[in-house]
Protein backbone atom coordinates (compact mmCIF):
# COMPACT_ATOMS: atom_id res chain seq x y z
CA UNK A 1 0.00 0.00 0.00
CA UNK A 2 3.15 2.15 -0.15
CA UNK A 3 3.54 2.94 -3.45
CA UNK A 4 -0.47 3.90 -3.78
CA UNK A 5 -1.29 7.30 -3.93
CA UNK A 6 -3.65 9.47 -1.21
CA UNK A 7 -6.17 9.57 -4.01
CA UNK A 8 -5.75 6.02 -4.77
CA UNK A 9 -5.73 5.32 -0.86
CA UNK A 10 -8.96 7.13 -0.53
CA UNK A 11 -10.74 5.16 -3.08
CA UNK A 12 -9.83 1.66 -1.88
CA UNK A 13 -10.97 2.73 1.66
CA UNK A 14 -14.25 3.64 -0.37
CA UNK A 15 -14.16 -0.11 -2.02
CA UNK A 16 -13.57 -1.53 1.54
CA UNK A 17 -16.22 0.21 3.21
CA UNK A 18 -18.47 -0.77 0.90
CA UNK A 19 -17.46 -4.37 0.66
CA UNK A 20 -18.02 -4.61 4.60
CA UNK A 21 -21.35 -2.96 4.57
CA UNK A 22 -24.13 -6.08 4.41
CA UNK A 23 -21.95 -7.33 7.47
CA UNK A 24 -22.05 -3.95 9.18
CA UNK A 25 -26.21 -3.27 8.35
CA UNK A 26 -26.70 -7.08 9.08
CA UNK A 27 -24.67 -8.62 12.17
CA UNK A 28 -21.31 -9.24 12.71
CA UNK A 29 -21.78 -8.91 16.58
CA UNK A 30 -21.84 -11.39 18.66
CA UNK A 31 -23.96 -9.92 21.59
CA UNK A 32 -26.84 -9.05 18.61
CA UNK A 33 -28.87 -11.46 17.13
CA UNK A 34 -28.23 -12.97 13.34
CA UNK A 35 -28.67 -11.63 10.01
CA UNK A 36 -30.22 -8.06 11.09
CA UNK A 37 -28.21 -7.48 14.09
CA UNK A 38 -30.75 -6.93 16.31
CA UNK A 39 -29.59 -6.07 20.38
CA UNK A 40 -31.68 -6.94 23.39
CA UNK A 41 -34.01 -3.75 24.04
CA UNK A 42 -32.80 -2.59 27.72
CA UNK A 43 -36.22 -2.68 29.90
CA UNK A 44 -38.53 -4.45 27.04
CA UNK A 45 -40.18 -6.76 30.37
CA UNK A 46 -41.53 -3.55 31.41
CA UNK A 47 -43.36 -2.45 27.99
CA UNK A 48 -47.06 -2.00 27.27
CA UNK A 49 -49.08 -5.09 26.17
CA UNK A 50 -50.23 -5.08 22.70
CA UNK A 51 -52.08 -8.72 22.74
CA UNK A 52 -51.59 -12.20 23.83
CA UNK A 53 -52.12 -15.39 22.15
CA UNK A 54 -51.60 -18.92 22.25
CA UNK A 55 -49.82 -21.02 19.10
CA UNK A 56 -50.69 -24.66 18.90
CA UNK A 57 -48.96 -27.25 17.38
CA UNK A 58 -44.79 -27.58 17.30
CA UNK A 59 -44.55 -24.52 18.83
CA UNK A 60 -47.36 -24.96 21.99
CA UNK A 61 -46.78 -21.83 23.56
CA UNK A 62 -48.84 -18.90 25.50
CA UNK A 63 -47.23 -15.55 24.23
CA UNK A 64 -47.63 -11.77 25.15
CA UNK A 65 -46.84 -9.23 22.66
CA UNK A 66 -45.57 -6.09 24.42
CA UNK A 67 -44.44 -3.19 22.58
CA UNK A 68 -42.08 0.29 23.46
CA UNK A 69 -43.80 3.69 23.48
CA UNK A 70 -43.20 4.72 19.76
CA UNK A 71 -44.93 0.68 19.23
CA UNK A 72 -47.60 1.07 21.21
CA UNK A 73 -48.98 4.54 20.33
CA UNK A 74 -48.91 3.35 16.56
CA UNK A 75 -50.88 0.09 17.40
CA UNK A 76 -53.30 2.63 19.82
CA UNK A 77 -53.36 5.00 17.25
CA UNK A 78 -53.69 3.11 14.30
CA UNK A 79 -50.35 4.16 12.73
CA UNK A 80 -49.41 2.50 9.84
CA UNK A 81 -46.86 1.75 8.53
CA UNK A 82 -45.01 2.06 12.16
CA UNK A 83 -42.97 4.39 12.59
CA UNK A 84 -39.34 4.43 12.52
CA UNK A 85 -37.91 3.32 16.37
CA UNK A 86 -40.97 1.34 17.14
CA UNK A 87 -39.90 -2.09 18.52
CA UNK A 88 -42.64 -4.94 18.92
CA UNK A 89 -41.45 -7.80 21.40
CA UNK A 90 -43.15 -11.40 21.95
CA UNK A 91 -42.33 -13.05 24.56
CA UNK A 92 -43.41 -16.79 24.83
CA UNK A 93 -43.85 -19.54 27.79
CA UNK A 94 -44.46 -22.91 27.23
CA UNK A 95 -48.07 -23.57 27.56
CA UNK A 96 -48.59 -25.60 30.49
CA UNK A 97 -51.77 -26.92 32.77
CA UNK A 98 -52.13 -25.24 36.15
CA UNK A 99 -52.70 -28.22 38.56
CA UNK A 100 -53.22 -26.10 41.37
CA UNK A 101 -55.89 -24.07 39.57
CA UNK A 102 -57.45 -27.04 38.08
CA UNK A 103 -57.70 -28.24 41.50
CA UNK A 104 -59.47 -25.06 42.82
CA UNK A 105 -61.78 -24.92 40.21
CA UNK A 106 -62.71 -28.92 39.73
CA UNK A 107 -61.97 -28.96 36.33
CA UNK A 108 -59.26 -28.79 33.84
CA UNK A 109 -59.67 -25.52 32.18
CA UNK A 110 -56.64 -23.77 33.45
CA UNK A 111 -53.43 -23.19 30.83
CA UNK A 112 -50.79 -20.97 32.31
CA UNK A 113 -47.01 -19.74 31.25
CA UNK A 114 -44.50 -22.08 31.92
CA UNK A 115 -41.03 -21.79 31.50
CA UNK A 116 -40.18 -19.43 28.97
CA UNK A 117 -39.07 -20.47 25.39
CA UNK A 118 -37.43 -17.35 23.74
CA UNK A 119 -38.29 -14.31 23.26
CA UNK A 120 -38.50 -12.32 19.61
CA UNK A 121 -38.20 -8.77 18.82
CA UNK A 122 -39.67 -6.99 15.40
CA UNK A 123 -37.41 -3.39 14.70
CA UNK A 124 -38.52 -1.02 12.98
CA UNK A 125 -36.01 0.92 10.78
CA UNK A 126 -37.04 1.78 6.93
CA UNK A 127 -33.21 2.88 6.10
CA UNK A 128 -31.56 0.19 8.17
CA UNK A 129 -34.19 -2.71 7.13
CA UNK A 130 -35.44 -1.54 3.82
CA UNK A 131 -34.84 -4.87 1.85
CA UNK A 132 -37.23 -6.39 4.71
CA UNK A 133 -39.78 -4.15 4.62
CA UNK A 134 -38.57 -1.93 6.92
CA UNK A 135 -38.25 -4.59 10.06
CA UNK A 136 -35.30 -6.27 11.15
CA UNK A 137 -35.91 -9.33 13.65
CA UNK A 138 -33.67 -10.61 16.74
CA UNK A 139 -34.45 -13.81 18.95
CA UNK A 140 -33.23 -14.33 22.22
CA UNK A 141 -32.97 -17.39 24.80
CA UNK A 142 -32.40 -16.71 28.31
CA UNK A 143 -31.14 -13.42 27.66
CA UNK A 144 -28.16 -14.55 24.99
CA UNK A 145 -28.86 -13.70 20.83
CA UNK A 146 -30.02 -15.93 18.31
CA UNK A 147 -26.99 -16.66 16.02
CA UNK A 148 -28.32 -18.87 13.41
CA UNK A 149 -28.73 -17.19 10.11
CA UNK A 150 -31.07 -20.25 8.91
CA UNK A 151 -33.55 -19.40 11.59
CA UNK A 152 -33.19 -15.23 11.51
CA UNK A 153 -34.03 -15.48 7.85
CA UNK A 154 -37.45 -17.30 8.22
CA UNK A 155 -38.62 -14.09 9.73
CA UNK A 156 -39.23 -12.02 6.90
CA UNK A 157 -40.39 -14.27 4.31
CA UNK A 158 -43.35 -15.29 7.17
CA UNK A 159 -44.06 -11.69 8.01
CA UNK A 160 -44.24 -10.53 4.22
CA UNK A 161 -47.32 -12.56 3.78
CA UNK A 162 -49.18 -10.57 6.62
CA UNK A 163 -50.93 -7.69 4.76
CA UNK A 164 -48.92 -5.03 3.80
CA UNK A 165 -51.80 -2.74 5.02
CA UNK A 166 -50.77 -3.83 8.79
CA UNK A 167 -47.38 -3.31 7.43
CA UNK A 168 -46.45 -6.87 7.55
CA UNK A 169 -47.60 -7.16 11.52
CA UNK A 170 -49.32 -10.24 12.61
CA UNK A 171 -50.27 -8.82 16.24
CA UNK A 172 -53.77 -6.54 16.30
CA UNK A 173 -54.21 -4.36 19.54
CA UNK A 174 -56.58 -5.91 22.08
CA UNK A 175 -58.78 -3.11 23.74
CA UNK B 1 -86.41 16.12 64.36
CA UNK B 2 -87.20 19.88 65.95
CA UNK B 3 -87.79 18.55 68.89
CA UNK B 4 -84.60 17.05 69.72
CA UNK B 5 -81.91 17.88 71.63
CA UNK B 6 -78.49 18.46 70.50
CA UNK B 7 -77.15 15.61 72.38
CA UNK B 8 -79.99 13.55 70.80
CA UNK B 9 -79.41 15.03 67.17
CA UNK B 10 -75.35 13.72 67.73
CA UNK B 11 -76.87 10.28 68.79
CA UNK B 12 -78.75 10.09 66.20
CA UNK B 13 -76.45 10.61 64.19
CA UNK B 14 -74.06 8.72 64.95
CA UNK B 15 -76.47 5.44 64.93
CA UNK B 16 -77.44 6.22 61.26
CA UNK B 17 -73.37 6.39 60.20
CA UNK B 18 -73.27 2.88 62.05
CA UNK B 19 -76.27 1.57 60.20
CA UNK B 20 -74.69 2.63 56.68
CA UNK B 21 -71.44 1.92 57.25
CA UNK B 22 -71.42 -1.86 55.69
CA UNK B 23 -73.06 -0.26 52.71
CA UNK B 24 -70.26 2.38 52.69
CA UNK B 25 -67.42 -0.17 53.24
CA UNK B 26 -69.37 -1.81 50.50
CA UNK B 27 -70.72 -0.04 47.45
CA UNK B 28 -73.87 2.27 47.62
CA UNK B 29 -71.89 3.91 44.77
CA UNK B 30 -73.17 3.65 41.01
CA UNK B 31 -69.56 4.01 39.70
CA UNK B 32 -68.30 0.97 42.27
CA UNK B 33 -68.38 -2.66 41.11
CA UNK B 34 -70.86 -4.37 43.68
CA UNK B 35 -69.81 -5.33 47.61
CA UNK B 36 -66.84 -4.26 47.73
CA UNK B 37 -66.93 -1.03 46.02
CA UNK B 38 -64.02 -1.00 43.65
CA UNK B 39 -63.77 1.41 40.82
CA UNK B 40 -62.19 1.48 37.74
CA UNK B 41 -58.14 2.52 38.32
CA UNK B 42 -57.16 4.72 35.68
CA UNK B 43 -54.65 4.14 33.57
CA UNK B 44 -54.92 -0.02 34.15
CA UNK B 45 -54.57 -0.57 30.56
CA UNK B 46 -51.10 0.94 30.76
CA UNK B 47 -50.05 -1.39 33.80
CA UNK B 48 -46.91 -3.85 33.01
CA UNK B 49 -47.44 -7.57 32.31
CA UNK B 50 -47.47 -10.14 35.40
CA UNK B 51 -48.38 -13.31 33.16
CA UNK B 52 -51.12 -14.85 30.49
CA UNK B 53 -53.27 -17.59 30.81
CA UNK B 54 -55.60 -19.11 29.18
CA UNK B 55 -59.24 -20.53 30.59
CA UNK B 56 -60.73 -23.26 28.65
CA UNK B 57 -63.92 -24.60 29.57
CA UNK B 58 -66.95 -22.32 30.01
CA UNK B 59 -65.31 -19.26 30.43
CA UNK B 60 -63.12 -20.13 27.02
CA UNK B 61 -60.67 -16.55 27.51
CA UNK B 62 -57.83 -15.50 26.97
CA UNK B 63 -56.45 -13.14 29.46
CA UNK B 64 -53.36 -11.08 30.72
CA UNK B 65 -52.47 -10.33 34.23
CA UNK B 66 -50.87 -6.87 34.60
CA UNK B 67 -50.68 -5.14 37.92
CA UNK B 68 -50.01 -1.49 39.38
CA UNK B 69 -46.33 -0.80 40.20
CA UNK B 70 -46.44 -1.98 44.00
CA UNK B 71 -48.07 -5.22 42.68
CA UNK B 72 -45.30 -6.00 39.77
CA UNK B 73 -42.71 -4.73 42.05
CA UNK B 74 -44.35 -7.52 44.82
CA UNK B 75 -44.37 -10.39 42.58
CA UNK B 76 -40.90 -9.50 41.60
CA UNK B 77 -39.66 -9.24 44.38
CA UNK B 78 -41.47 -12.10 45.64
CA UNK B 79 -43.23 -10.18 48.37
CA UNK B 80 -46.03 -11.40 50.37
CA UNK B 81 -47.99 -10.39 51.73
CA UNK B 82 -48.70 -7.95 49.19
CA UNK B 83 -48.69 -4.42 50.36
CA UNK B 84 -51.96 -2.55 50.51
CA UNK B 85 -52.06 -0.32 47.36
CA UNK B 86 -51.06 -3.53 45.19
CA UNK B 87 -54.04 -3.70 42.22
CA UNK B 88 -53.74 -6.65 39.78
CA UNK B 89 -55.84 -6.05 36.48
CA UNK B 90 -57.19 -9.24 34.60
CA UNK B 91 -58.08 -9.04 31.11
CA UNK B 92 -59.72 -10.94 29.20
CA UNK B 93 -60.83 -11.82 26.17
CA UNK B 94 -62.89 -14.55 23.68
CA UNK B 95 -60.32 -16.85 22.46
CA UNK B 96 -60.66 -17.24 19.21
CA UNK B 97 -58.66 -18.69 16.43
CA UNK B 98 -57.34 -16.69 14.19
CA UNK B 99 -57.58 -17.78 10.34
CA UNK B 100 -55.50 -14.84 8.95
CA UNK B 101 -52.85 -16.29 10.91
CA UNK B 102 -53.66 -19.71 10.04
CA UNK B 103 -53.18 -19.37 6.65
CA UNK B 104 -50.05 -17.94 6.69
CA UNK B 105 -48.59 -20.78 8.76
CA UNK B 106 -50.75 -23.39 6.90
CA UNK B 107 -52.31 -24.92 9.69
CA UNK B 108 -54.97 -24.29 12.56
CA UNK B 109 -52.89 -23.18 15.24
CA UNK B 110 -52.82 -19.77 16.15
CA UNK B 111 -55.24 -18.51 18.82
CA UNK B 112 -55.90 -14.89 19.43
CA UNK B 113 -57.98 -12.07 21.44
CA UNK B 114 -61.26 -11.13 20.21
CA UNK B 115 -63.54 -9.13 21.61
CA UNK B 116 -63.07 -7.92 25.52
CA UNK B 117 -65.30 -9.93 27.70
CA UNK B 118 -64.31 -7.92 31.09
CA UNK B 119 -61.71 -7.24 33.32
CA UNK B 120 -61.24 -8.20 37.22
CA UNK B 121 -59.14 -6.42 39.61
CA UNK B 122 -58.13 -7.85 43.23
CA UNK B 123 -57.34 -4.40 45.48
CA UNK B 124 -55.11 -5.02 48.63
CA UNK B 125 -56.54 -2.72 51.64
CA UNK B 126 -55.49 -5.04 54.55
CA UNK B 127 -57.85 -2.73 56.63
CA UNK B 128 -61.21 -2.00 54.20
CA UNK B 129 -61.15 -6.04 53.49
CA UNK B 130 -59.90 -7.38 56.65
CA UNK B 131 -62.76 -9.46 56.41
CA UNK B 132 -61.80 -11.69 53.28
CA UNK B 133 -58.03 -11.64 53.50
CA UNK B 134 -57.25 -8.02 52.55
CA UNK B 135 -58.34 -8.12 49.14
CA UNK B 136 -61.43 -6.46 47.82
CA UNK B 137 -62.67 -7.46 44.12
CA UNK B 138 -64.12 -5.99 41.49
CA UNK B 139 -65.49 -6.84 37.85
CA UNK B 140 -65.95 -4.24 34.62
CA UNK B 141 -67.68 -4.76 31.73
CA UNK B 142 -66.99 -1.93 28.53
CA UNK B 143 -65.32 -0.11 31.52
CA UNK B 144 -68.92 -0.32 33.40
CA UNK B 145 -68.65 -1.89 36.91
CA UNK B 146 -70.58 -4.59 37.52
CA UNK B 147 -73.44 -4.47 40.45
CA UNK B 148 -74.27 -7.74 41.00
CA UNK B 149 -73.94 -9.00 44.46
CA UNK B 150 -74.31 -12.41 43.99
CA UNK B 151 -71.58 -12.15 41.23
CA UNK B 152 -69.24 -10.53 43.44
CA UNK B 153 -69.73 -12.41 46.30
CA UNK B 154 -67.68 -15.27 44.48
CA UNK B 155 -64.46 -13.63 44.27
CA UNK B 156 -63.59 -13.90 48.13
CA UNK B 157 -64.45 -17.79 48.59
CA UNK B 158 -62.96 -19.06 45.22
CA UNK B 159 -59.10 -17.09 45.94
CA UNK B 160 -59.49 -18.40 49.85
CA UNK B 161 -58.64 -21.67 48.53
CA UNK B 162 -55.20 -20.17 46.68
CA UNK B 163 -52.45 -20.68 48.86
CA UNK B 164 -52.18 -18.06 51.65
CA UNK B 165 -48.48 -18.45 51.29
CA UNK B 166 -48.85 -16.99 47.96
CA UNK B 167 -51.41 -14.05 49.75
CA UNK B 168 -54.43 -15.67 47.79
CA UNK B 169 -53.53 -14.91 44.11
CA UNK B 170 -53.44 -17.68 41.65
CA UNK B 171 -51.18 -15.79 39.36
CA UNK B 172 -47.35 -16.57 39.36
CA UNK B 173 -44.97 -14.30 37.93
CA UNK B 174 -44.25 -14.92 34.12
CA UNK B 175 -40.17 -14.13 33.93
Amino acid sequence: MQSLSPQARIAMAVICVLALAPAVAGSADDDASAVFGVRLPAGYRDWQLISVAHEAGSLNDIRAILGNDVAVRAFRDGTRPFPDGAIIARLAWQYVPSAENNAVFGQAQSFVAGATTNVQFSVKDSQRYARTGGWGYGQFEDGKPNRSEALLNTCAPCHARAPKADDFVFTRYAR
